[in-house]
């Protein structure tokens, strides 16, 4: 390993997707070593990083040598057992965000508890406990539907990611077959949440340094398809500026509540009369990838800053309007040969590919334009996001 | 080696310091892999890729195997022997700028040659032939000195770089001196300028691409400081429209008479009558760095896009000013300490650090800043890199 430069620090990442990937990109210019623990050296961050650390992040042999080689442990995901986190702990090195933060991105029914306990705005919820039989079960999910009025929201407590782990359900007999084809992972639970009847969804993202210093970003809307953020408008269009100080205040609270180092994501319902929480990320999230293009600050750069224990940088929009949008793979075409398109079709769009190979349904890049005119940067954001999924040929 | 991504290319980037490290931010968006020829591990640039390849720029077999491993050959430094670039384009692999273009930025004396006979401006010029006797060589420093009036500026037409190779001398004895004293490369000569009256120093940069597509950055200020390039402002102040039209159009016609492919700067001298050609550099430059955080495409990425043959992207600035400032080691005080001082102090100042061990006189990094008030903006970056550089205590 190439020696430490002067007393710069050196920051491992659990986890080799795309978020490690553009993490490298800020690391490089803070002048801090990133180190990435991959399962194989074809991951989308393994390819841009030096002498990837290749091991499972359940693995508590793996954890522990890669624990011993940095300064300080965070993540590109928040799937690492917190059992094998405290023992990393006590072993020397800090982790950022902690296992105690991190268990409300991990079970969403501590998430909601701790939520509600401290007043912050949540949809109705309730919860199946854990080992319950099928007929409480039942009785659970008929209590919480008569009260909050059918559709409603089931969701496995542990393990869903976009939009995995989400049903909605008309009526008891759905909920009864969605209890019997589900396969919960060990030590999950159901939530149980009003479906929420929103105009729009917003997404708040603060980063927060080990002794409390926060700054937020601007609030954006995001469309969700599939369960998957597709679409970014920072900041979000006609929203009034009581409402987003307001969004902010819920995610500088849900941080100061949940103790998060580095960034946090508060993902939003809008429902023309309120804000209600719907999900949180303690780790940079695709509702901030227009901060590399868009802001003074990525949400990459400063969550290096926060867990590094570093002052945070500006989080201030760039542009009047920025657009992120997310290249999902259809398995259909030559990538290569519609990006060449892309770049020669608009010389102001920023392609962001993340190495991976293509498959359908694959988050496999995202692109962000900048400018004054939102509906034409939507159309032109759109047009570079298909063409290079391949979803249309001109 | 990790597989390649569907169809997108692998670019071999000879060198392994700054400006390679600072490719690989822009390959990681491009999803482009970048390998990198280095001679350590520790180099600026092999830290932050994977499996960066350890050998001599100069060994052929070295980058003959270097060579095999990507789909084209491209530099952050200019000192490859084109004999061993001709090398590897025969055996299949581009060399992009090809060792025709690249001589031009070895060899001062050709470069003068080519430009004069293209008709662009340079300064008055000689040169004292290779292997000239010493009355020979003392003939022409006086016929020289006698026609354009002492001082007068010697060169060497090889090796020379950041300030290097370079010397003003007032009269004769002087100039025999140098000529005695200095320590020629092979196949080096003395390249003999006027020395110019300017008020300041402008560098014009375009990227342009194999099939001839070119575009032009923002002219900018340059400083010099012991030769090497030190504050940059993009865009130049004060400097008339038709005048930044010329120094672009000096800088196209210099790539397309050399040939360049990938990034080309153009030093000038502004005499505040005319502009004058003072060096050439056919990679990315310092007088580019701004790019990253001032411009929509950097000019790292508008290097790999040249190189690889890709549409290139728009040059332009995204700020009124945009300040550029390097951190110059002087070996004294915790480069970290002063690091979290500089983060703190200014949040919307970009630190850039190049991960080097910090000795005096070395690039260590640079500092960049973009707004309106300009004066502001170099009190804020230039505080930050002497900062950063140990020269103030605050």
């Amino acid at each position: 390993m190439p020696s430490p430069v002067d007393d710069f620090p050196t920051a491992g990442m659990i986890g080799g997707g795309q978020l490690a990937r553009m993490t490298q990109q800020a690391a490089i210019a803070l002048g801090v070593e990133l180190r990435v623990l991959a399962r194989d050296a074809a991951e989308s961050a393994a390819r841009v990083v030096s002498e990837p650390f290749l091991g499972d992040h359940d693995d508590a042999t793996a954890l522990r040598k890669f624990a011993a080689g940095v300064d300080v442990i965070t993540f590109d995901h928040e799937h690492v057992p917190p059992a094998l986190l405290q023992e990393l702990i006590e072993l020397g090195t800090p982790v950022r965000p902690s296992p105690e933060a991190l268990i409300h991105a991990q079970d969403k029914i501590t998430m909601r508890r701790e939520l509600a306990a401290a007043g912050l705005p949540c949809p109705e919820w309730d919860f199946i406990p854990h080992g319950a039989s099928d007929e409480q079960a039942i009785a659970v999910l008929a209590g919480f539907g008569d009260q909050v009025g059918w559709p409603i929201v089931m969701k496995t407590s542990r393990g869903g990611y976009d939009g995995r782990g989400v049903w909605v359900v008309d009526d008891l007999t759905q909920a009864r077959d969605v209890l019997r084809d589900a396969q919960l992972a060990p030590n999950a639970s159901w939530l149980l949440e009003e479906k929420v009847d929103f105009v729009r969804e917003l997404a708040a993202q603060v980063a927060r340094s080990p002794h409390g210093q926060a700054v937020a970003y601007p609030v954006v809307q995001t469309v969700q398809t599939d369960g998957m953020c597709t679409e970014v408008i920072a900041p979000a269009p006609n929203l009034a500026h009581d409402r987003a100080i307001e969004a902010q205040r819920i995610a500088l609270e849900v941080a100061h509540v949940v103790g998060v180092t580095g960034m946090l994501a508060v993902e939003l319902f809008d429902t023309g009369d309120r804000l209600l929480i719907n999900e949180l990320a303690m780790r940079p999230h695709n509702s901030g990838h227009w901060t590399i293009d868009g802001a003074i600050t990525s949400q990459f750069e400063n969550h290096l800053r926060a867990v590094l224990d570093l002052p945070l940088g500006s989080p201030a929009a760039r542009d009047r309007y920025t657009v992120m949008v997310n290249v999902l793979g259809t398995g259909r075409g030559s990538m290569y040969a519609a990006y060449k398109h892309v770049l020669a079709r608009d010389p102001r769009v920023k392609v962001h590919m993340y190495g991976k190979e293509p498959r359908a349904g694959r988050k496999l890049g995202h692109v962000c334009v900048g400018g004054d005119d939102l509906e034409q940067l939507l159309i032109r954001a759109h047009h570079a996001a298909d063409y290079l999924a391949g979803v249309i040929d001109e």
